[in-house]
């Protein structure tokens, strides 16, 4: 039985809160059980140097997480001076599986810098942040298009993330903080509404895994994002 | 008439939700008007060195923001490397405010950290967060309480904030953002429940202030800070 | 009696030393008693960048304190990497201070850095830095008008700046470093030669003061100003 | 035809030289063609500090790239006083790896620390660093053993790593830097000795890749990683 | 002739004000003519841990130079976080150069943070650092002799500095800023009371220097450090 | 008996192996015994922001350490966040002795860096970085010859660099590792081909040195370069 005592096979309650900020372009509160991610979509008529005058955008996104988003409370990042390796990695990660559905020839010379801010944190943050991060991205480009800046939305896909992993030789959909320290394997999967890959990081954190364990993940992480993009679809319609 | 079609000694709507955090021993979701703050007090068993085998405690805030909390995306302050002036300023402050009130040798050798993260900012962010902190402090120290860690909450009064300003030599109550930034002059002031002040900060951003302006904004400001002092009781009773 | 055997509403000895470095356009050496101050002017034919092109110039300040000033060595601020929160503070309050008086427009596009070093310190730093700034600054710009840079000096006022306190109930003039490390509450006071304030930053560092008890200060801060511009007004003269 | 004329599932001549640093416990040049990686192993009687008295020890890894190793100069990292986020996710990459096959029981409290150095770059850094990190780490136990500090070698397995891409919709074995920045996906695939998977990265760099694909790298790295595991058993035979 | 009408093995004039900071155990105002340094010898009964337990004490230095002691401003070091390289090398020069002449072992478990601050520049400012340091570093063991905590003062001899440089083909003493900035040669020679030398730092500017030049520099140097030596003997005397 | 079994005035074996990377338009591998530094020149069509346009070039010189190269592991520069004063002053001291020999009016408006790192040192880091980086930057002016950007190569002269040492009172040529620890006094010279001195940097370690040990230690140095300069003659040729 999990801790959350959900199927093997079971997202947690997922819910997107839609224009939460009145001040950014598009907004989410995502929320996947316990854990809950602010995004902020903000367009900017700027690009990074090595970008200008190709004719096409940008999309990039940060990360961060309140203090006390966790159950001990952590240091802020500023007072070390940098961000962590962790938090580098993640919003690499953000920014990659954002542009992979984005036509940025179509967006024009523009920015769009997706904000990631972890309130509460119960595993997961970075695919509630990928999976919520398409929604503000898709608010802030309808956004540009009722001002006439685009004319149409240049989304050519859904994205969304979920994770696995092996606990106790089990795989397990979606998992908790309290399964996410206990597994052997942890996987994060980012795919696409039509169901390519576009991301797939797979760690041993204890045991070696197999070829059979992630064929079995790969199965469970196709029925999380065909849910998630289900979702999507009702949140945006 | 004022933007908000407030009078000159209108407090905006101010709301205090308690318990908004689930790993914080105290948190709440502060609303000034469209200024939203959420603050967390986290206990933590040790002490800053220079504190130590004293037979008191400490408690400390640290205050933040996030991106796009403002009209324009802020930069992130690790981005910098380092926090701005106007950051150390705050949280400074907070901490001088929130210490007035606390009796540090009945809170035993510990540590409260308050963090202030501004997930919207309309004006008036530091007022808030001071006034917010004090219920976050509060359900911390209730927490102890009934986990018997202290025999009583050891809170010797409330403390809260307001600012106030003169815009076409008018004096007003709780600047809001578009007040804030065509004043002449902007002061803070950090009161206690009874009455004493704890902080006073006034600043001309054009033109000197006479004694007179000076005398009105102290009026309005007990005035909003005994509204402010009777919605935290509500808010713990 | 105050440790210095003054009375409670007496200024130490102030004194200014004009043109004390060579290559600075303005410079002054002022002493509060055993506080001393280096202040350099120095004038610069160019802008920060979101100042360009407005037809109008800046004066900012830096301030810092030699290792030594202090009765323990202070570490350099270099050392850590970063000024230290009150650092900020203090050179925030000297530049906001010395712009309340000077009529940037007819500055013309050119910034005036005004650095305050600490040479020795006995309380009372920053409102030293500001009553020499003021004649280092007016000293820069009198260079500047002997070069027919501008056709006038372009300060509207004087401006000095002056610390008050609560030490056992009893409000006192201009506190030295023995008493402001007992006073119950210090007030910082910033105000012109015709009266006006321009900064007040009152804290209460153990009890909450009162109305009464601020009036007190504020007269006490009058007398001391009157004092202290009638002592630039001769060192200028 | 690939750049380098090999077959699809060809890996380019790779080879490890022992013992090439005098100072270090174990050390490896590991060549991948063109791509040149220095290793040295350094054992140190010390731990993290969260890890001290439990009675185990700690691999751990560091990556850097020489300025000139790349086609154009790369600026060094303590120029921009932080080291990237690629850098800190390679050698975060590099540390769990080796992690996963060392008894760190049986290592007891003793760190070793993996030094990837990269001389020249041609694609396939990381690949080339975790492959070669096991020959310093196996050379720097030996020396333990030799030493009676341990009794016995405490790797439970060989790790190597290999690339895999997909380019012109073809899965290719091995990328070197020609083929690495035209590919449409990027995978890097950890595995052991008997054919466990450590660690699997995938990134669609251009287009989203299908199951099928992926399951043709899958194979690929399979056949690369068996091929760089002999060559393993024959550096240390 | 020179800028300065001097003769070509002609010091500026010299002067050493000791005791001019109240908090330092030592202190001294040195001048090399228009260059002036503030130099504070500071007491501290703790060591860097590297050198505990081991009976004997150290002798430290640091440098900086206020933003206008130089022709043009420039920038405070904290302001790009990290001292420059020229800072770093002259703070190292200075501490190995009074180490040279301090019997360590009889100096105890303590360390002496010498810091030297150019008020102002023209010149020389590191070999005015070393020489009004030896002054200040006296004094501060004479300091501590007075309170018994060391029974004779353990300096074995006196250590003064002075530049020498070739301009025009000509070999000359103690350049000023005006000579500095078009000497072909610029050498620093640190030397004992009793002739012998601690530090030698030649660098050809612009055409490489030959022996007899050299051997000139040398003889010059020897003359000015013997003049140097007779004014720190008066001083002390 | 030196620990090497040389005589006094004989150098370590020297070797150089040109064109080991093959990204950088030159380089080299430079040995002094076990010192070994690799060495690439790169030439990049920019200047430095204060150079522009001013018709001539910049050579600047890095240098870095790898973390075990030493007997001991070196912390990375970059986890510290900025290079040590050491570093600093090393990288210093190769780009003036490098430019002393270069024509830059007849480089042209380029900037050529020569980044010098140390794969494993025993001593004498700077001379065999200096004496190496003299080849890498003449084959990297050889390639701008080759391809027409320069009708010849713009070297005026050689350049190398040797150390000498008092050690039990012996003055001693090319110190390594083991007698640079204990030598009283260590002094590197940089020469040029023809005699001329470029730089001279000696330090006594323990005791002052005098007049006579100076001059034999100029003799060991003359001796030392015009080996290196025979040997850079021969494997340019």
């Amino acid at each position: 039985m999990r801790p959350s005592r959900r199927a093997t096979d079971e997202m947690r309650a997922v819910s997107f809160e839609r224009g939460v900020l009145r001040h950014a372009e598009g907004s989410c509160l995502v929320k996947f059980g316990e854990t809950h991610v602010l995004v902020a979509a903000t367009l900017e008529e700027r690009l990074p140097p090595w970008l200008k005058g190709q004719g096409r955008g940008w999309v990039t996104a940060e990360y961060g997480m309140l203090p006390r988003a966790t159950h001990e409370r952590t240091r802020r990042e500023v007072t070390a001076g940098k961000p962590t390796g962790r938090t580098m990695e993640i919003q690499r990660l953000i920014g990659r599986s954002l542009r992979a559905v984005v036509d940025l020839e179509r967006l024009g010379e523009r920015q769009i810098t997706v904000d990631c801010d972890v309130i509460q944190a119960d595993g997961g943050t970075r695919t509630a942040s990928i999976t919520g991060a398409w929604i503000a991205l898709h608010d802030c480009l309808s956004w540009m298009k009722a001002r006439s800046m685009i004319p149409a939305i240049p989304l050519r896909d859904h994205i969304a993330a979920v994770s696995c992993g092996i606990i106790d030789g089990e795989p397990r959909l979606d998992l908790d903080y309290a399964e996410d320290s206990e597994a052997e394997t942890d996987c994060n999967f980012v795919m696409t509404g039509t169901g390519g890959f576009v991301e797939i990081q797979g760690t041993a954190e204890k045991t070696p895994f197999t070829g059979a364990e992630f064929d079995a993940m790969v199965a469970l992480a196709r029925k999380g994002v065909d849910k998630l993009v289900d979702l999507q679809k009702m949140a945006v319609a």
